[in-house]
């Protein structure tokens, strides 16, 4: 994802990719290099781009390139986002360098439209529905199971709860009442179908708090219909104001048919915030909340003062 | 709008509104002053929120204020944006203040959505819809026709165009496609309905373009059916990632039973940005666009990235 956003910008150039994978393929041709490659790249790279995951990857690996390079992440284990972001903070400001961490849609653009609405809707309700898409937490539990061969699953936004928030009746709405959750599941061969639908509905934190389905399918259908890896949601602030109580309604929704494209997409456009908050000589860690927008765009300020306000 | 935002506000004070006109009357009992009275205040007042019109009004009294106070305006003559930031920035800079400027919804919050979108989807096409709403430029400009004792008009997104643009087509859309225009006419007594019909039809600039459907209604009918000044609309960028195109929909909506009061709750937001740039010491005009999302909200920072994030 970030590497087709970055051929999309004509004031960027992909310097190489670094990858504790050996014999990566890149699409745009680009180099490749090690983990331990990292260190050559001091001064020469803007920023680096940390594409890890949030459980074990980024914890380790951001601090220590933070501590060189301006960088960005998607971190995204929301209870533990005031540590990494101290941690990353530390780093950053002993390199002299900026980090903007937790950058993507949610956490990212779902966060933005949450503090937004809420800054000006005072008086309200803020609501974020999921789905429909694929959550790999998800599937990677029931891929767990015994007897199960493969399978995906949508995490699904329950259209009626929806419909109720946007009419502004402020609903408290129960885990069951907001999403269900849509199981693909490819059995191996002479699996117990019962045990594993069981296993599936009864399982805590993932499951037994929705409404699930689990539908049996074949690897060749799963790979057919089940591979490309779409999501999306709804950020809904429903408020009033005035004393006769005026109704608004504030909704970001976002529909993507590739949840790593679009969140690449977003990675770069802070990646150039970054850089420019470098050249400012600024440091130190920073979320999507402490970035001016104009720092996004490629454009100048008076070019989108003129164009875009 | 702005008075009943500041007193749902814990960390901001209403100190008074000042007028043109005599004898008004405040909701809250704050008191009310002259437009003369405002040097007495210098130095008392953190932010100034100037809700005058932008043909005549804020191009004049703008800078006179932001010589001595920070301010807020929603100045929304889009083509003289440019001119009247810099005759802000000017004056904000003489007396080191801040001024931001074309706060509100759009331009406001719906530029805002239009440059995160074309940030993170450079590749696409962005559409804005407006309404169903209440224009009052064009309710004055039916008013003006000779037999018309009264009107309002609602512009009317046309559904079937708003739903091309979700589905990702990227159509290229003429004014006539894009909106509609329903105007309800209260005629004076003996008034040729014909000839009324066929001048608002025919006004150039403001509805030949445009499908318009003319209603005659009673004086009673408009005040029972047509008193509220609802608004909204839709900005919408869709736009392709990676080799294989895939497509995303990134959209934002607002539907507002008050236009005046959402946009005073904007405003009210912008006014504490305001003040904090200027403790911070920074002077100068800026727009929506320079204003880091977290300047908005009544929670620090780390409330922010512990709870909103």
């Amino acid at each position: 994802g970030v590497e087709a956003s970055v051929q999309l910008q004509p004031d960027m150039e992909l310097i190489g990719v670094f990858s504790r994978r050996q014999g990566i393929e890149t699409v745009s041709g680009v180099p490749t290099y090690t983990m331990e490659d990292i260190p050559n790249f001091k001064g020469k790279i803007d920023v680096m781009v940390l594409c890890g995951g949030s459980a074990t990857d980024l914890p380790v690996i951001g601090p220590e390139v933070a501590a060189s390079f301006n960088t960005i992440d998607s971190f995204d284990t929301h209870a533990k986002i005031p540590e990494y972001f101290a941690a990353m903070d530390n780093a950053s400001k002993k390199g002299n360098k900026i980090s903007i961490i937790s950058v993507g849609w949610d956490p990212g653009m779902f966060s933005l439209n949450r503090l937004y609405a809420e800054s000006i809707l005072v008086q309200g309700s803020t609501y974020t529905f999921w789905g429909k898409g694929v959550s790999q937490g998800h599937s990677d539990a029931i891929r767990r199971i015994e007897g199960v061969k493969n399978a995906i699953q949508y995490t699904v936004p329950i259209e009626d709860a929806v419909e109720q928030v946007r009419s502004g009746s402020e609903p408290e709405l129960t885990t069951r009442q907001k999403h269900l959750r849509e199981c693909y599941v490819v059995p191996e061969e002479g699996a117990d179908k019962a045990a594993i639908e069981t296993a599936i509905k009864t399982m805590p934190n993932y499951f037994s708090d929705y409404d699930t389905t689990v539908t049996f399918i074949t690897e060749e259908e799963l790979k057919a219909h089940h591979s490309k890896m779409p999501h999306g949601g709804f950020v809904i602030r429903t408020g009033e104001t005035g004393c006769e109580g005026n109704k608004h309604v504030i909704e970001y929704s976002l529909k993507l048919n590739s949840n790593q494209e679009f969140t690449g997409s977003v990675l770069v456009a802070y990646a150039r915030a970054a850089h420019r908050l470098s050249v400012k000589g600024e440091s130190g860690a920073r979320s999507v909340f402490d970035i001016a927008p104009a720092m996004l765009s490629q454009m100048t300020p008076e070019e989108l003062r003129a164009k875009m306000l």
